[in-house]
Protein backbone atom coordinates (compact mmCIF):
# COMPACT_ATOMS: atom_id res chain seq x y z
CA UNK A 1 0.00 0.00 0.00
CA UNK A 2 1.03 3.41 -0.66
CA UNK A 3 1.94 5.71 2.15
CA UNK A 4 0.34 8.99 2.69
CA UNK A 5 2.74 12.30 2.44
CA UNK A 6 4.15 12.85 5.85
CA UNK A 7 2.54 16.50 5.85
CA UNK A 8 0.58 17.41 8.71
CA UNK A 9 -2.33 19.16 7.50
CA UNK A 10 -5.80 18.15 8.63
CA UNK A 11 -6.40 15.93 5.95
CA UNK A 12 -3.13 14.22 6.09
CA UNK A 13 -4.00 12.79 9.31
CA UNK A 14 -7.32 12.18 8.21
CA UNK A 15 -6.09 10.11 5.63
CA UNK A 16 -3.51 8.23 7.47
CA UNK A 17 -5.90 7.62 10.33
CA UNK A 18 -8.22 5.65 7.32
CA UNK A 19 -5.53 3.96 6.16
CA UNK A 20 -5.04 2.14 9.30
CA UNK A 21 -8.01 0.66 8.85
CA UNK A 22 -7.59 -2.42 6.31
CA UNK A 23 -9.29 -5.69 4.36
CA UNK A 24 -8.05 -7.38 8.12
CA UNK A 25 -8.31 -5.16 10.71
CA UNK A 26 -11.67 -3.20 10.14
CA UNK A 27 -12.09 -2.21 13.87
CA UNK A 28 -10.02 -0.49 16.50
CA UNK A 29 -9.54 0.84 19.18
CA UNK A 30 -9.09 4.85 19.08
CA UNK A 31 -5.21 4.20 20.94
CA UNK A 32 -4.35 1.34 18.37
CA UNK A 33 -5.41 4.44 15.42
CA UNK A 34 -3.34 6.84 17.12
CA UNK A 35 -0.26 3.91 17.00
CA UNK A 36 -0.60 2.85 13.78
CA UNK A 37 -0.93 6.18 12.60
CA UNK A 38 1.78 7.84 14.05
CA UNK A 39 -0.53 10.33 15.79
CA UNK A 40 -0.59 11.77 19.66
CA UNK A 41 -2.75 9.99 21.27
CA UNK A 42 -4.85 13.27 22.17
CA UNK A 43 -4.79 14.27 18.06
CA UNK A 44 -6.35 10.41 17.28
CA UNK A 45 -8.84 11.32 19.65
CA UNK A 46 -9.94 14.01 18.96
CA UNK A 47 -10.15 13.47 15.37
CA UNK A 48 -11.63 10.07 16.02
CA UNK A 49 -13.91 11.71 17.62
CA UNK A 50 -15.30 14.88 15.36
CA UNK A 51 -15.06 11.31 12.63
CA UNK A 52 -17.40 9.28 14.74
CA UNK A 53 -19.79 12.50 15.12
CA UNK A 54 -20.08 12.69 11.33
CA UNK A 55 -20.89 9.11 10.75
CA UNK A 56 -17.43 8.84 8.44
CA UNK A 57 -16.28 6.65 11.43
CA UNK A 58 -18.74 4.37 13.58
CA UNK A 59 -18.28 3.54 17.15
CA UNK A 60 -19.58 -0.11 18.22
CA UNK A 61 -20.51 -1.11 21.82
CA UNK A 62 -16.98 -1.39 23.18
CA UNK A 63 -16.29 1.95 21.48
CA UNK A 64 -14.02 0.15 19.22
CA UNK A 65 -14.54 2.04 15.82
CA UNK A 66 -14.75 1.03 12.05
CA UNK A 67 -15.11 3.04 8.55
CA UNK A 68 -18.96 4.04 8.37
CA UNK A 69 -21.46 3.75 5.92
CA UNK A 70 -21.83 6.79 5.22
CA UNK A 71 -18.02 7.62 4.02
CA UNK A 72 -18.49 4.26 1.99
CA UNK A 73 -21.44 6.40 0.60
CA UNK A 74 -19.55 9.57 0.29
CA UNK A 75 -16.55 8.01 -1.67
CA UNK A 76 -18.77 6.16 -3.74
CA UNK A 77 -22.12 7.75 -5.03
CA UNK A 78 -20.43 10.15 -7.30
CA UNK A 79 -17.59 8.33 -8.30
CA UNK A 80 -15.59 6.51 -11.14
CA UNK A 81 -15.31 3.07 -9.69
CA UNK A 82 -18.62 2.80 -9.21
CA UNK A 83 -19.75 4.09 -12.94
CA UNK A 84 -17.10 1.70 -14.46
CA UNK A 85 -17.91 -1.46 -12.21
CA UNK A 86 -21.46 -0.92 -13.28
CA UNK A 87 -20.92 -0.71 -16.67
CA UNK A 88 -18.96 -3.77 -16.66
CA UNK A 89 -20.59 -5.67 -13.92
CA UNK A 90 -23.72 -7.49 -16.57
CA UNK A 91 -20.14 -8.65 -18.79
CA UNK A 92 -18.14 -9.64 -16.07
CA UNK A 93 -21.07 -12.22 -15.12
CA UNK A 94 -20.98 -13.11 -18.62
CA UNK A 95 -17.40 -14.01 -18.27
CA UNK A 96 -17.48 -15.48 -15.08
CA UNK A 97 -20.63 -17.59 -15.76
CA UNK A 98 -18.61 -18.91 -18.65
CA UNK A 99 -15.08 -19.55 -17.01
CA UNK A 100 -16.10 -20.11 -14.07
CA UNK A 101 -12.75 -18.88 -12.01
CA UNK A 102 -11.82 -15.27 -11.17
CA UNK A 103 -12.84 -12.11 -13.04
CA UNK A 104 -11.67 -8.84 -12.15
CA UNK A 105 -12.10 -4.97 -12.93
CA UNK A 106 -8.78 -2.88 -11.99
CA UNK A 107 -7.35 0.00 -12.81
CA UNK A 108 -3.81 1.81 -12.35
CA UNK A 109 -4.19 4.01 -9.05
CA UNK A 110 -0.58 5.41 -7.36
CA UNK A 111 1.96 3.20 -9.45
CA UNK A 112 -0.41 -0.18 -8.08
CA UNK A 113 -3.06 -1.62 -9.67
CA UNK A 114 -6.33 -1.07 -7.97
CA UNK A 115 -9.33 -3.42 -8.21
CA UNK A 116 -12.84 -2.74 -8.17
CA UNK A 117 -14.62 -5.81 -8.42
CA UNK A 118 -13.94 -9.78 -8.28
CA UNK A 119 -16.62 -12.17 -9.17
CA UNK A 120 -15.39 -15.71 -7.89
CA UNK A 121 -16.83 -19.33 -8.30
CA UNK A 122 -17.16 -21.16 -4.95
CA UNK A 123 -14.84 -23.70 -6.80
CA UNK A 124 -12.43 -21.62 -8.62
CA UNK A 125 -9.03 -21.70 -7.31
CA UNK A 126 -6.51 -19.51 -5.80
CA UNK A 127 -6.50 -15.75 -5.64
CA UNK A 128 -5.19 -12.79 -3.59
CA UNK A 129 -7.39 -10.21 -5.24
CA UNK A 130 -9.47 -8.46 -3.04
CA UNK A 131 -12.26 -5.66 -4.26
CA UNK A 132 -10.60 -2.52 -3.03
CA UNK A 133 -7.46 -4.15 -2.83
CA UNK A 134 -4.21 -3.64 -4.82
CA UNK A 135 -1.71 -5.56 -6.63
CA UNK A 136 1.98 -4.39 -8.05
CA UNK A 137 1.90 -3.00 -11.57
CA UNK A 138 4.64 -5.57 -12.68
CA UNK A 139 3.47 -8.39 -11.21
CA UNK A 140 -0.27 -9.15 -11.82
CA UNK A 141 -1.62 -9.28 -15.70
CA UNK A 142 -4.15 -6.72 -14.66
CA UNK A 143 -1.20 -4.59 -13.95
CA UNK A 144 0.87 -5.63 -16.52
CA UNK A 145 -1.91 -4.45 -18.96
CA UNK A 146 -2.02 -0.80 -17.49
CA UNK A 147 1.51 -0.51 -16.91
CA UNK A 148 2.09 -1.19 -20.80
CA UNK A 149 -0.35 1.53 -21.66
CA UNK A 150 0.35 3.83 -19.03
CA UNK A 151 2.61 7.19 -19.79
CA UNK A 152 6.15 6.86 -20.16
CA UNK A 153 6.91 8.57 -16.56
CA UNK A 154 4.81 5.71 -15.19
CA UNK A 155 6.58 3.07 -16.63
CA UNK A 156 9.83 4.33 -15.90
CA UNK A 157 8.77 5.55 -12.86
CA UNK A 158 7.95 1.48 -12.23
CA UNK A 159 10.86 0.17 -14.08
CA UNK A 160 13.65 1.97 -12.07
CA UNK A 161 12.07 1.18 -8.45
CA UNK A 162 12.46 -2.29 -6.85
CA UNK A 163 10.64 -4.95 -8.62
CA UNK A 164 9.38 -7.19 -5.68
CA UNK A 165 9.17 -11.22 -5.84
CA UNK A 166 5.80 -12.09 -5.44
CA UNK A 167 6.41 -15.22 -6.14
CA UNK A 168 9.96 -17.07 -7.83
CA UNK A 169 8.23 -16.66 -11.34
CA UNK A 170 7.59 -12.65 -11.23
CA UNK A 171 9.44 -10.89 -13.25
CA UNK A 172 11.96 -8.99 -11.26
CA UNK A 173 14.16 -7.59 -14.11
CA UNK A 174 13.61 -4.33 -15.52
CA UNK A 175 15.09 -5.78 -19.23
CA UNK A 176 12.63 -8.53 -19.29
CA UNK A 177 10.11 -6.30 -18.08
CA UNK A 178 10.12 -3.70 -21.16
CA UNK A 179 10.25 -6.69 -23.15
CA UNK A 180 7.10 -7.93 -21.24
CA UNK A 181 5.21 -5.00 -21.38
CA UNK A 182 5.83 -4.69 -25.34
CA UNK A 183 4.62 -7.76 -25.99
CA UNK A 184 1.27 -7.01 -24.37
CA UNK A 185 0.84 -4.03 -26.19
CA UNK A 186 1.59 -6.41 -29.40
CA UNK A 187 -0.38 -8.98 -28.24
CA UNK A 188 -2.98 -7.49 -27.14
CA UNK A 189 -3.76 -9.30 -23.73
CA UNK A 190 -1.10 -10.25 -20.76
CA UNK A 191 -0.43 -13.53 -19.35
CA UNK A 192 1.43 -13.40 -15.94
CA UNK A 193 1.74 -17.87 -15.55
CA UNK A 194 2.62 -17.83 -11.62
CA UNK A 195 3.63 -13.99 -11.28
CA UNK A 196 1.35 -13.84 -8.50
CA UNK A 197 1.34 -17.04 -7.17
CA UNK A 198 3.05 -20.21 -8.08
CA UNK A 199 -0.14 -22.06 -8.62
CA UNK A 200 -2.61 -19.77 -10.90
CA UNK A 201 -2.55 -18.17 -14.14
CA UNK A 202 -3.21 -13.99 -14.49
CA UNK A 203 -4.35 -13.18 -18.14
CA UNK A 204 -5.75 -9.38 -18.66
CA UNK A 205 -7.08 -7.28 -21.34
CA UNK A 206 -7.03 -3.11 -21.99
CA UNK A 207 -10.70 -1.53 -21.66
CA UNK A 208 -10.24 1.20 -23.69
CA UNK A 209 -11.91 4.99 -23.69
CA UNK A 210 -13.25 5.78 -27.63
CA UNK A 211 -9.96 7.89 -27.61
CA UNK A 212 -8.20 4.54 -27.20
CA UNK A 213 -7.31 5.33 -24.16
CA UNK A 214 -6.95 2.45 -21.59
CA UNK A 215 -9.11 3.07 -18.14
CA UNK A 216 -9.11 -0.67 -16.92
CA UNK A 217 -8.19 -3.97 -17.43
CA UNK A 218 -10.22 -7.05 -17.47
CA UNK A 219 -8.58 -9.84 -16.16
CA UNK A 220 -9.19 -13.73 -15.20
CA UNK A 221 -7.16 -15.89 -13.08
CA UNK A 222 -7.11 -19.49 -13.77
CA UNK A 223 -5.42 -22.32 -12.66
CA UNK A 224 -1.73 -22.90 -13.37
CA UNK A 225 -1.93 -24.59 -16.46
CA UNK A 226 -5.40 -24.28 -17.52
CA UNK A 227 -5.76 -23.61 -21.17
CA UNK A 228 -5.60 -19.42 -21.75
CA UNK A 229 -7.72 -19.15 -25.25
CA UNK A 230 -11.24 -19.84 -24.22
CA UNK A 231 -11.11 -17.55 -21.34
CA UNK A 232 -8.86 -15.25 -23.52
CA UNK A 233 -11.69 -14.96 -26.36
CA UNK A 234 -14.34 -14.22 -23.34
CA UNK A 235 -12.66 -11.59 -21.89
CA UNK A 236 -12.10 -9.85 -25.32
CA UNK A 237 -15.61 -10.22 -26.07
CA UNK A 238 -16.73 -8.45 -22.87
CA UNK A 239 -13.86 -5.78 -23.45
CA UNK A 240 -15.82 -4.71 -26.32
CA UNK A 241 -19.24 -4.72 -24.83
CA UNK A 242 -17.92 -2.40 -21.74
CA UNK A 243 -16.25 -0.05 -24.29
CA UNK A 244 -19.16 0.25 -26.21
CA UNK A 245 -21.61 0.51 -23.21
CA UNK A 246 -18.92 3.24 -21.29
CA UNK A 247 -19.47 5.35 -24.54
CA UNK A 248 -22.30 4.08 -26.89
CA UNK A 249 -22.21 4.98 -30.63
CA UNK A 250 -25.52 7.18 -31.27
CA UNK A 251 -26.61 4.76 -34.13
CA UNK A 252 -26.25 1.93 -32.85
CA UNK A 253 -28.36 2.89 -29.42
CA UNK A 254 -31.35 2.96 -31.98
CA UNK A 255 -30.97 0.84 -34.36
CA UNK A 256 -29.65 -2.81 -33.56
CA UNK A 257 -29.14 -2.52 -29.15
CA UNK A 258 -30.31 -6.27 -28.63
CA UNK A 259 -27.24 -7.14 -30.85
CA UNK A 260 -25.21 -5.71 -28.25
CA UNK A 261 -26.20 -8.15 -25.55
CA UNK B 1 -29.97 13.28 1.58
CA UNK B 2 -28.89 14.18 5.30
CA UNK B 3 -27.20 17.43 5.91
CA UNK B 4 -24.10 17.33 8.25
CA UNK B 5 -24.68 19.21 11.71
CA UNK B 6 -23.46 22.61 10.87
CA UNK B 7 -20.49 22.64 13.08
CA UNK B 8 -17.24 24.17 12.06
CA UNK B 9 -14.66 21.47 12.41
CA UNK B 10 -12.63 20.05 9.60
CA UNK B 11 -14.19 17.38 9.21
CA UNK B 12 -17.64 18.91 9.54
CA UNK B 13 -16.16 21.11 6.79
CA UNK B 14 -14.97 18.10 4.80
CA UNK B 15 -18.74 16.12 4.89
CA UNK B 16 -20.20 19.17 3.33
CA UNK B 17 -18.08 19.21 0.42
CA UNK B 18 -17.99 15.93 -0.45
CA UNK B 19 -21.67 16.20 0.00
CA UNK B 20 -21.62 18.39 -2.72
CA UNK B 21 -21.01 15.47 -5.37
CA UNK B 22 -23.72 13.22 -5.86
CA UNK B 23 -24.65 10.59 -8.65
CA UNK B 24 -25.52 13.70 -10.75
CA UNK B 25 -23.22 15.83 -9.88
CA UNK B 26 -19.64 13.99 -9.92
CA UNK B 27 -17.38 16.78 -11.00
CA UNK B 28 -17.30 20.37 -10.00
CA UNK B 29 -14.22 23.48 -9.39
CA UNK B 30 -13.52 24.59 -6.24
CA UNK B 31 -15.70 27.64 -6.66
CA UNK B 32 -18.77 25.38 -6.73
CA UNK B 33 -18.01 23.48 -4.04
CA UNK B 34 -17.29 26.53 -2.12
CA UNK B 35 -21.08 27.61 -3.20
CA UNK B 36 -22.52 24.47 -2.74
CA UNK B 37 -20.85 23.67 0.45
CA UNK B 38 -21.68 27.22 2.34
CA UNK B 39 -17.88 27.80 2.37
CA UNK B 40 -15.66 30.85 2.48
CA UNK B 41 -13.76 30.80 -1.25
CA UNK B 42 -10.46 30.50 0.14
CA UNK B 43 -11.59 27.61 2.88
CA UNK B 44 -12.76 25.37 -0.03
CA UNK B 45 -9.54 26.14 -2.20
CA UNK B 46 -7.38 25.26 0.58
CA UNK B 47 -8.95 22.16 1.80
CA UNK B 48 -9.59 21.16 -1.55
CA UNK B 49 -5.93 21.75 -2.69
CA UNK B 50 -5.44 19.09 0.50
CA UNK B 51 -8.03 16.87 -0.32
CA UNK B 52 -6.03 16.33 -4.00
CA UNK B 53 -2.57 16.60 -2.99
CA UNK B 54 -3.91 13.15 -1.06
CA UNK B 55 -5.55 11.86 -3.76
CA UNK B 56 -9.06 11.72 -2.15
CA UNK B 57 -10.23 14.12 -4.55
CA UNK B 58 -8.98 14.29 -8.35
CA UNK B 59 -8.33 17.18 -10.66
CA UNK B 60 -8.94 16.74 -13.93
CA UNK B 61 -7.20 18.89 -16.98
CA UNK B 62 -10.03 21.17 -16.82
CA UNK B 63 -8.88 21.61 -13.03
CA UNK B 64 -12.49 20.42 -11.85
CA UNK B 65 -12.70 18.10 -9.54
CA UNK B 66 -14.00 14.62 -8.62
CA UNK B 67 -14.06 12.13 -5.91
CA UNK B 68 -10.63 10.21 -5.98
CA UNK B 69 -10.10 6.20 -6.20
CA UNK B 70 -8.17 7.05 -3.34
CA UNK B 71 -11.12 7.92 -1.09
CA UNK B 72 -13.17 4.64 -2.74
CA UNK B 73 -10.49 2.15 -1.79
CA UNK B 74 -9.77 3.99 1.58
CA UNK B 75 -13.94 3.51 2.29
CA UNK B 76 -14.24 0.22 0.81
CA UNK B 77 -11.50 -1.58 1.81
CA UNK B 78 -12.69 -2.43 5.60
CA UNK B 79 -15.99 -1.59 5.51
CA UNK B 80 -19.36 -3.19 6.50
CA UNK B 81 -21.06 -2.09 2.97
CA UNK B 82 -18.06 -4.66 0.94
CA UNK B 83 -18.99 -7.44 3.05
CA UNK B 84 -22.80 -7.32 2.68
CA UNK B 85 -22.37 -6.68 -0.64
CA UNK B 86 -19.80 -9.69 -0.90
CA UNK B 87 -21.88 -12.43 0.71
CA UNK B 88 -25.13 -11.21 -0.54
CA UNK B 89 -24.09 -11.11 -4.44
CA UNK B 90 -24.39 -14.51 -5.57
CA UNK B 91 -27.13 -14.87 -3.93
CA UNK B 92 -29.10 -11.35 -5.57
CA UNK B 93 -27.83 -13.00 -8.85
CA UNK B 94 -29.48 -15.85 -8.77
CA UNK B 95 -33.00 -13.74 -7.88
CA UNK B 96 -32.30 -11.90 -10.18
CA UNK B 97 -31.70 -14.17 -13.04
CA UNK B 98 -35.11 -15.69 -11.90
CA UNK B 99 -37.13 -12.73 -11.46
CA UNK B 100 -35.16 -10.30 -14.40
CA UNK B 101 -36.29 -7.28 -12.63
CA UNK B 102 -34.18 -5.24 -10.07
CA UNK B 103 -32.74 -6.57 -6.87
CA UNK B 104 -31.42 -4.51 -4.42
CA UNK B 105 -29.90 -4.79 -0.90
CA UNK B 106 -30.05 -1.49 1.29
CA UNK B 107 -29.25 -0.74 5.25
CA UNK B 108 -30.82 1.81 7.64
CA UNK B 109 -27.63 4.43 7.97
CA UNK B 110 -29.40 8.15 9.49
CA UNK B 111 -33.14 7.13 9.64
CA UNK B 112 -32.95 6.42 5.57
CA UNK B 113 -32.70 3.37 3.56
CA UNK B 114 -28.76 3.31 1.70
CA UNK B 115 -28.36 1.12 -0.95
CA UNK B 116 -24.99 -0.76 -1.54
CA UNK B 117 -26.15 -2.92 -4.62
CA UNK B 118 -28.38 -3.08 -7.27
CA UNK B 119 -29.03 -5.84 -10.26
CA UNK B 120 -31.27 -4.83 -13.08
CA UNK B 121 -32.30 -6.46 -16.41
CA UNK B 122 -31.96 -4.08 -19.31
CA UNK B 123 -35.15 -4.47 -20.09
CA UNK B 124 -36.96 -4.05 -16.84
CA UNK B 125 -39.31 -1.86 -15.40
CA UNK B 126 -38.72 1.91 -13.45
CA UNK B 127 -36.85 2.37 -10.52
CA UNK B 128 -35.06 5.21 -9.08
CA UNK B 129 -33.04 3.69 -6.72
CA UNK B 130 -29.09 4.19 -6.94
CA UNK B 131 -26.33 2.12 -5.46
CA UNK B 132 -24.98 4.50 -2.65
CA UNK B 133 -28.06 6.08 -3.15
CA UNK B 134 -31.38 6.54 -0.46
CA UNK B 135 -34.53 6.12 -0.38
CA UNK B 136 -37.27 7.46 2.71
CA UNK B 137 -37.74 4.24 5.12
CA UNK B 138 -41.73 5.15 5.36
CA UNK B 139 -41.93 4.53 1.51
CA UNK B 140 -39.53 1.87 -0.08
CA UNK B 141 -40.34 -1.85 0.45
CA UNK B 142 -36.70 -2.32 1.91
CA UNK B 143 -37.47 0.90 4.01
CA UNK B 144 -40.14 -0.68 5.53
CA UNK B 145 -38.35 -3.55 6.60
CA UNK B 146 -35.68 -1.76 8.17
CA UNK B 147 -37.82 0.59 10.20
CA UNK B 148 -40.17 -2.06 11.08
CA UNK B 149 -37.71 -3.95 12.96
CA UNK B 150 -35.49 -0.96 14.06
CA UNK B 151 -35.83 0.39 17.48
CA UNK B 152 -38.59 1.92 19.14
CA UNK B 153 -37.15 5.16 19.13
CA UNK B 154 -36.21 5.15 15.70
CA UNK B 155 -39.50 4.05 14.32
CA UNK B 156 -40.90 6.87 16.79
CA UNK B 157 -38.38 9.56 15.47
CA UNK B 158 -39.46 8.63 11.60
CA UNK B 159 -43.14 8.33 12.58
CA UNK B 160 -43.34 12.01 14.11
CA UNK B 161 -41.26 13.47 11.65
CA UNK B 162 -43.22 14.64 8.47
CA UNK B 163 -44.24 11.61 5.61
CA UNK B 164 -43.04 12.96 2.45
CA UNK B 165 -45.07 11.74 -0.16
CA UNK B 166 -43.07 10.05 -3.21
CA UNK B 167 -46.07 9.26 -5.12
CA UNK B 168 -49.91 9.30 -4.32
CA UNK B 169 -50.01 6.16 -3.43
CA UNK B 170 -46.83 6.78 -0.11
CA UNK B 171 -48.61 5.91 3.31
CA UNK B 172 -48.08 9.21 5.10
CA UNK B 173 -50.64 9.46 8.02
CA UNK B 174 -48.72 8.09 11.04
CA UNK B 175 -51.62 5.51 11.96
CA UNK B 176 -51.56 3.88 8.84
CA UNK B 177 -47.85 3.37 8.65
CA UNK B 178 -47.94 2.26 11.97
CA UNK B 179 -50.36 -0.47 11.12
CA UNK B 180 -47.94 -1.10 7.87
CA UNK B 181 -44.66 -1.86 10.08
CA UNK B 182 -46.83 -4.46 12.20
CA UNK B 183 -48.27 -6.00 9.08
CA UNK B 184 -44.30 -6.16 7.89
CA UNK B 185 -43.41 -7.74 10.93
CA UNK B 186 -46.17 -10.42 10.96
CA UNK B 187 -45.84 -11.05 7.32
CA UNK B 188 -42.31 -11.60 7.81
CA UNK B 189 -41.73 -8.86 4.42
CA UNK B 190 -42.94 -5.81 2.61
CA UNK B 191 -44.95 -4.79 -0.10
CA UNK B 192 -44.94 -1.30 -1.12
CA UNK B 193 -47.61 -1.14 -4.20
CA UNK B 194 -46.57 2.07 -5.86
CA UNK B 195 -45.52 4.03 -2.64
CA UNK B 196 -42.43 5.39 -4.56
CA UNK B 197 -43.31 5.40 -7.98
CA UNK B 198 -46.69 4.54 -9.09
CA UNK B 199 -45.87 2.28 -11.93
CA UNK B 200 -43.90 -0.45 -9.68
CA UNK B 201 -44.42 -2.24 -6.67
CA UNK B 202 -41.30 -3.08 -4.21
CA UNK B 203 -41.14 -6.20 -2.62
CA UNK B 204 -38.37 -6.74 0.72
CA UNK B 205 -37.53 -9.19 3.22
CA UNK B 206 -35.37 -8.92 5.77
CA UNK B 207 -31.96 -10.32 6.22
CA UNK B 208 -30.52 -11.32 9.88
CA UNK B 209 -28.12 -12.03 12.12
CA UNK B 210 -27.80 -14.86 13.98
CA UNK B 211 -28.97 -13.02 16.80
CA UNK B 212 -32.35 -12.38 15.42
CA UNK B 213 -31.04 -8.53 14.53
CA UNK B 214 -32.05 -7.10 11.29
CA UNK B 215 -29.09 -5.85 9.57
CA UNK B 216 -30.66 -5.45 5.97
CA UNK B 217 -33.36 -5.49 3.39
CA UNK B 218 -33.28 -7.62 -0.07
CA UNK B 219 -35.79 -6.17 -2.59
CA UNK B 220 -36.96 -6.63 -5.87
CA UNK B 221 -38.47 -4.01 -7.75
CA UNK B 222 -41.64 -5.06 -10.17
CA UNK B 223 -43.86 -3.51 -12.67
CA UNK B 224 -47.03 -2.55 -10.30
CA UNK B 225 -49.40 -5.21 -11.32
CA UNK B 226 -47.13 -8.27 -11.18
CA UNK B 227 -47.59 -11.25 -9.18
CA UNK B 228 -45.56 -11.37 -6.13
CA UNK B 229 -45.50 -14.71 -4.63
CA UNK B 230 -42.57 -16.01 -6.63
CA UNK B 231 -40.32 -13.23 -6.62
CA UNK B 232 -41.25 -13.11 -3.07
CA UNK B 233 -40.39 -17.01 -2.37
CA UNK B 234 -36.24 -16.40 -4.71
CA UNK B 235 -36.34 -13.06 -2.20
CA UNK B 236 -36.69 -15.53 1.17
CA UNK B 237 -34.76 -18.25 -0.45
CA UNK B 238 -31.80 -15.74 -0.93
CA UNK B 239 -32.65 -14.42 2.18
CA UNK B 240 -31.90 -17.32 3.99
CA UNK B 241 -29.08 -18.62 1.97
CA UNK B 242 -27.28 -14.92 2.66
CA UNK B 243 -27.83 -15.05 6.85
CA UNK B 244 -25.91 -18.35 6.46
CA UNK B 245 -23.43 -17.32 4.18
CA UNK B 246 -22.44 -14.32 7.04
CA UNK B 247 -22.46 -16.92 9.96
CA UNK B 248 -21.70 -20.31 8.59
CA UNK B 249 -23.06 -22.66 10.81
CA UNK B 250 -19.80 -24.56 12.06
CA UNK B 251 -21.49 -28.02 11.65
CA UNK B 252 -22.88 -27.14 8.43
CA UNK B 253 -19.57 -25.58 6.82
CA UNK B 254 -17.94 -28.92 7.81
CA UNK B 255 -19.95 -31.35 6.32
CA UNK B 256 -22.89 -30.13 3.74
CA UNK B 257 -21.32 -27.13 1.79
CA UNK B 258 -22.71 -28.57 -1.31
CA UNK B 259 -26.10 -28.29 -0.14
CA UNK B 260 -26.03 -24.51 0.51
CA UNK B 261 -25.23 -23.09 -3.05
Amino acid sequence: MANSPSGDSMTDRLVRILETFTPTRTVQTAAEIARRAGLPDSTAHRIVGELVATGLLERDDDRRVRVGMRLWELATRSSRALRLRQVALPYMERVQARVREHTQLAIREQDEALFLERLSDPASGANVTRIAGRLPLHASSSGLVLLAHAETDVQERVLSAPLRAMSPHTLVDPATLRRKLAEVRRLGHAAAPGYIESVSTGVAVPIRERTGEVVAALSVVLPRDAPIEQPLAELRRAAVDIEVALDPPPIERVSVPAERR
